[in-house]
C-alpha cells in the first residue's frame, strides 16, 4: 500500500512529492497513525532551503516534518497509554531514558536526542510511524488543525513561563508565529502589560489582535526609549526573546528592569556583545536558554490551555492548504506574511 | 577631639592622611564606632588610581573605605538592637527602604543605594559614624582582622550560593581576593570538584590551599580542553565568574554543561562576546547577575560559616599593616601579591 | 474638632459609637488620612462579639476596623512616597524593620507585628492616621468601595499563588468573603478546574457567579466520593483551605492529589486529626501556611489585578451602608449570606 | 544451578532459608548480579515479623531484601549503561514510565511503582536478576558493605536536602539508621546546630559521634523546653522527622521557628493532632512529605557524598554478619541497639 509523503531525496534545496510504502511494520512500543492536519515549523523552511545547518545535519532521503495532529491506527504490542482511535500529537523529542539528563528528569536536555522529522522520518505524509511515549493524546473534539500546533505552542509556553509573567510587564522580541502565540499566552494568564517588538506589518497586526498592548516597529522607533516610557521609566519585569536579531536581543538589555528575568529562545547566527556589567552584573538579572519543551510538563500546560478556550487559535493559524500544495505553503511561510500553516493530507 | 583618617582630598590620584574631627554627634538612627580593623577592597583602589569610574562618582573630600570592624561606643537615641561595647561590621549598601524594590525586600537593587566609603564617609579612620541599619553584630571571640573582611565574603557567598554547589562540580574563575573566598566557600560546603582559573602564581598556590582541587592557568595550558578533560567531557555543573576577565568568560561558556547555573560577580570593562544560540539556548543553561549581598541572608550566611571554622580566614588574609602604612598596603594590594589586605588603625 | 469613630470602649461585646477628636497631630513619618470606604473582617466580628481572642489580645479603649481606602489629607515631614490628595490603603500589618525575619524581608512574619484596628486605633471612623510605610496609593478611577477590600484581596491573593494554580485543578475550602475571592482569582488565573466547598445556600450561589466549575455542599454530598468524581479519580492539585473547619480539613487530606500542594489560610479552633503517613508522607505533599500578605509582593499582585478589571468586585461586595449604620453591617455579616459588607463614612 | 536464598514461604512470622534455582533467564532489559552485601531496612523486619501491613502486602513465596551491592554476571540483550563486572547498588522503585508522573520526571511518585523485595524477588540471596533502569553504578574501590546502604541513605539524604539546610539550625527528630544518617549528612553539609532527639542510649551515643551538637532524650527532658533553650528561645529552622512517633512528631511542632521547614519521612501509625492554626498557620511554616527518592537527582547525592569521604560509614554499619546468620541479624535490628546492620552472602 502506498501514500504521499514529502521527502528530502537528495542533498539539494526543496522537498520532493513522491509516493512511499506506508510504513506498517510497527515495532512493540510504536504506534501507526493518519495524519490528518501537520503544520510547517521554522526548521521545516532550514531544511527545505537546504541552509548550512541542514547541510550538517540531514540524512536524505527523509520524510520531513513534525508537527502534527493524527488518528490511532494500530499500536504495537507493548504499547499501553494510546489505544486505536485516539487523536495524538507528538513532542518531537525522542529521548534516550538512560543518559545522566533522562534519569534526573531533565528529559529536555537528553544529550541522545533525535529529532522527528530532521533525525527520523516525520509526518508531511499521509500516514507516520511514531514511538508511543512520544504521543499525547488529545481531546478530539478540537479541529485537528489547531492540535497540530501544539508542538511548537509548547516552545512558546516553555518561554514564557520559565519566570512567573502574571502580573508582570513582559517584552516579546520578534512575533513569528512562535513569537505571536507568546503573545497570546501572555494575554491568556494575565500579564500586566504585553510589549511586542516586531518589522513585519502583517504580524504587527497580528500581534494586537492577539493581545499586545503596545507593538513597536525598530524600524520607525527607538524602541529602548519608547519601552522606558511605557514602564513609567522602569524596563519591563520580563524579556521573552523569540526574534534571533542580534540587534533587538542587545536592545533588549537595555530596557530590563533591575532583578528583572529573561528567557532565550531565538536562534541568532553570530555573536553577541553584551555588556556584562552593566546589564546583567549590575541589574542583577537572571537569563534562561529553553530548549524544546519539558517533558511532559510543557505538554501540560499547552493541552489544558489549549481546551480551555483562551487562546485565539484560529487567529495563529492564518493559513490552511491541502498538502499537495506545499510549494504554496512554503511560499507563505518565507514571505512573512503569515502565522501558522498548516496543511492537511 | 582629633582622629587619624585617609581621605580623597581632591580630583587626584593617592589619599591623604589628614587629622579630622572626630563625627560624634549622632543621629537618632546612627552609631559611633571605634575602628578595629578595616580592609582594602579593589573599589578602594580605584578611588586610589582615580580612574574613570571613581572620577565619575566620588565627590571628594570623602573619608574612603567600607570594609572594618568596629566597637560601639555610642549609639543613637532610636537603636535598638545594638548596644554599646557590642563588635559589629557593617553591610555597605545604604538602602532607601521605600522603592519598589525595598518594599518587596529585594534590598539589594534599591534603586536608590548609598555606599558607604563611596557615597559617604568611610572607615578608613580612627572612628566612624554608621546608621544601626546597617550594622552587624559580630562574635567579639573572633579576631577583627578576619570580622573586616566579611562585607566581600559576602560578594563571594552571594555568587557561590544563588545555585546549588553541594556536591556539584564547580570553575571558580578568576582568583582575586573574592574568588580565593569563593574557592574556599566551595570546599566548605562540600563541592565535587572545585576547579579555580587564575593566572598568578601567588593566587595559583593559594587557591589550592584554600581547597582547589585544580587550578588551570591560562598562560600555559587551553583551559576549555583541560576542564572538559577533568569533567570526563561533560563541563561543570557551576561557572562562578570573579576575573572580570573577557576572554575567560567567553570561555568558560564553552566548558559549562548543559542545564547549567552561571554565577556573574566581576566586572568587565568592554562588552563580552557571546553565541547566544550554541551557549546559552541549546544549552538550556541559567545565569544570574550578583550585586552586593542579600540583605541580610547572605550575611546571616556569612556569619555562620566565620563562626563555624570551615573556612580557611588566616590563609585568606595575607597582609596586615598598621593604619598609617596605607602606601605600603595599596603596593601589596596592586602587586597582585596578596589575598586580602588588612589595616589596623 | 471632632469626627464620629466606633470604638470598643469597654471589655464587653459590641462598639460603642462616639465622637473623638481627629488625630490630626502627625508623627514625622505619619499620614492623615479621610476615610471614603471601609469593609468589615471577621476579625471585626470576633472584636464585636469579644470572643475569647478578643478578650485576650484587645486593649480598650480602641477604635476598630482595619480596612479601607481613604484620601490623604496630610503628611508628616519624613514621608515622600505618599502626597496630599493620594487614595490609598494600608497594609495592616506595622513591622519592626529590625528583627531576624523584617532583615530578611520575610516582613509577613515579623516578630512584633502590630495590626491596626487590633493593637492600634483602626478605621472604622471618618478620619485616620497611618503610618506611611503601611500605604499602598491606589488608582483613583477606581471605586473606593472596591479598593477598600484589597487588605482580604491580599489574604486570599497569597493563599491562591504560593503554589502554581495556573492550568491546575484547585479545591477552594469554604467560600465566606475571602474563599470567594478565592475562587474568582482562579478564575482569573485561569485554573483549569475550581471546585468549591461550602454550605450556605447565599455563598454556594456566589462562588459559582464568580467562577467555581463545581460547588459540593458537604451537608448534601459526599465530598471526598464527588471531588474524586471531577477529578477522574486523581484528586486536586492544589487544596486552598478557607474554612477552618475541621472536617473539611480533614476531609481535603483525602482528596489531594500524590504530590499536591495545600495552602491553609482557615482558623480551626481545636487541633485536626491527620494520617501523617497515608496523607502527606506517603502521598509527598507538600503544605503551606498563610500568614497575612507578602510585603509588598502580594500588594502588587492586588493592586494589578484589581486594575485589570479581571476580577468581578461588584459581585464580591454584596453589601453597602452607611458607617452609622453598622449594627445592620454586623447583623448581614454575621448572619452569613453575604460577600464582603462595606461601609461608608 | 541453585543458591541460598531467604524467603517469605507461607503467610506466617520468620523467613526461610532456602535453596532455590539461579534466576539466569535474562529479559532483554535485566541484569544478573551477584549479590556482595545486602542491608537490612525497617521494611524487611516488618515482613520478617509479618504484621498488619505485610500481610495486606506481601504474596508469598517471595525472595525478601532490597538494599544490596552486588558485582554484574551478565546483562540483557538492550542494556547499554551497566557492564559485565560492574558493582552497582538499586534503586528500589520500579517505576512505569508512562504515568502521568513519571511523564513529568515524578518518578518518585510512579502511581503503578512495584518494590524490589516487596512486590517482586529481592536481594537476600547469593544472586539476583534486577532491571537495568534501577541500577546505579558504583566506585568498585569502595567496600561493598558501604555500598548496600545507599538506598536508605538516599531517604535521609532526600529528607535532609528538600530545604536549605546549611548553615540552619536542624532538629532530626528519631535516630534510628535512617535518622542517624541524616544526623551525619547534616554534618557533612554544615548545619549550623544539629539537635538530634532519641530515647534508645546505644543510639544517643551514635547521634553524637555522626555530629549531633545535642542529643535531647524526651525520657529525661522536657523536649519542647531544651530545644527553645537551645536556639536562644527561637525555636529550630528546620525539623526533620525520622521516628514515627506521635508524641515527638507533636512536639516538634511546638519547638520549629515561624517561617520554618518540616520535612516528613518516619510512618506514624495512628493519626496525629495539629493545632494547625497556631503551629502551621500563624507561624507561616513549610511542610514536606518524604517519598522514595528523587530519581535520580538523590542518588547523584548520595553517590557523591559517599565518595566524597565526608560520612561515617563505618560508624553507621555498626554489625556485619554472613548472610547465613539471618536470625542473630534480625534480633540486632530488632532490640535497637545498632545502626546499619549488613549481610554477606
Amino acid at each position: 500500500m502506498e501514500m504521499t509523503a514529502f521527502i528530502k531525496e537528495t542533498r539539494d534545496a526543496g522537498f520532493k512529492k513522491t509516493k512511499k510504502k506506508v510504513p506498517n511494520e510497527l515495532k512493540s512500543d510504536e504506534v501507526f497513525i493518519q495524519v490528518l492536519a501537520t503544520s510547517i515549523c521554522g526548521t521545516d523552511v532550514h531544511i527545505y532551503k537546504w541552509d548550512q545547518w541542514s547541510q550538517g545535519r540531514i540524512k536524505p532521503p527523509l520524510t520531513v516534518g513534525h508537527e502534527f495532529c493524527g488518528k490511532v491506527l494500530a499500536v504495537g504490542s507493548d504499547v499501553k497509554d494510546v489505544s486505536v482511535g485516539d487523536t495524538v500529537s507528538a513532542e518531537t523529542h525522542i529521548i534516550c531514558g538512560t543518559c545522566e539528563f533522562c534519569k534526573r528528569g531533565e528529559f529536555h536536555i537528553c544529550e541522545n536526542t533525535k529529532i522527528i522529522g530532521v533525525d527520523t522520518d516525520g509526518c508531511f505524509a499521509e500516514f507516520a510511524r511514531m514511538p508511543a511515549h512520544n504521543l499525547i493524546v488529545n481531546n478530539s473534539n478540537i479541529d485537528p488543525k489547531y492540535l497540530s500546533i501544539q508542538e511548537p505552542l509548547g516552545n512558546a509556553m516553555h518561554t514564557m513561563m520559565h519566570f512567573d509573567i502574571v502580573d508582570k510587564t513582559v517584552a516579546v522580541v520578534g512575533c513569528g508565529p512562535i513569537g505571536l502565540m507568546g503573545v497570546n499566552i501572555a494575554k491568556a494568564v494575565g500579564s500586566k502589560k504585553i510589549i511586542a517588538i516586531e518589522i513585519n506589518d502583517y504580524r504587527i497586526k497580528l500581534a494586537k489582535e492577539l493581545g499586545a498592548h503596545v507593538v513597536i516597529n525598530p524600524l520607525k522607533e527607538d524602541v529602548i526609549k519608547r519601552v522606558m516610557e511605557e514602564t513609567d521609566g522602569k524596563g519591563v519585569d520580563v524579556v521573552t526573546e523569540f526574534s534571533g536579531n542580534k540587534t533587538a536581543i542587545e536592545q533588549s538589555f537595555k530596557y530590563i528592569k533591575p532583578g528583572g528575568n529573561m528567557s532565550l529562545l531565538g536562534i541568532v547566527p553570530s555573536n553577541v556583545e553584551i555588556d556584562l556589567s552593566n546589564d546583567i552584573v549590575f541589574k542583577g538579572i537572571s537569563i534562561y536558554g529553553v530548549v524544546g519543551r519539558l517533558m511532559f510538563k510543557t505538554w501540560d500546560q499547552v493541552t489544558l490551555m489549549v481546551q480551555s478556550g483562551k487562546l485565539d487559535l484560529e487567529k495563529i493559524v492564518t493559513h490552511t492548504f491541502p498538502l499537495d500544495q506545499m510549494e504554496e505553503a512554503m511560499a507563505v511561510m518565507i514571505s512573512g506574511n503569515s502565522g501558522k500553516v498548516v496543511l492537511i493530507p
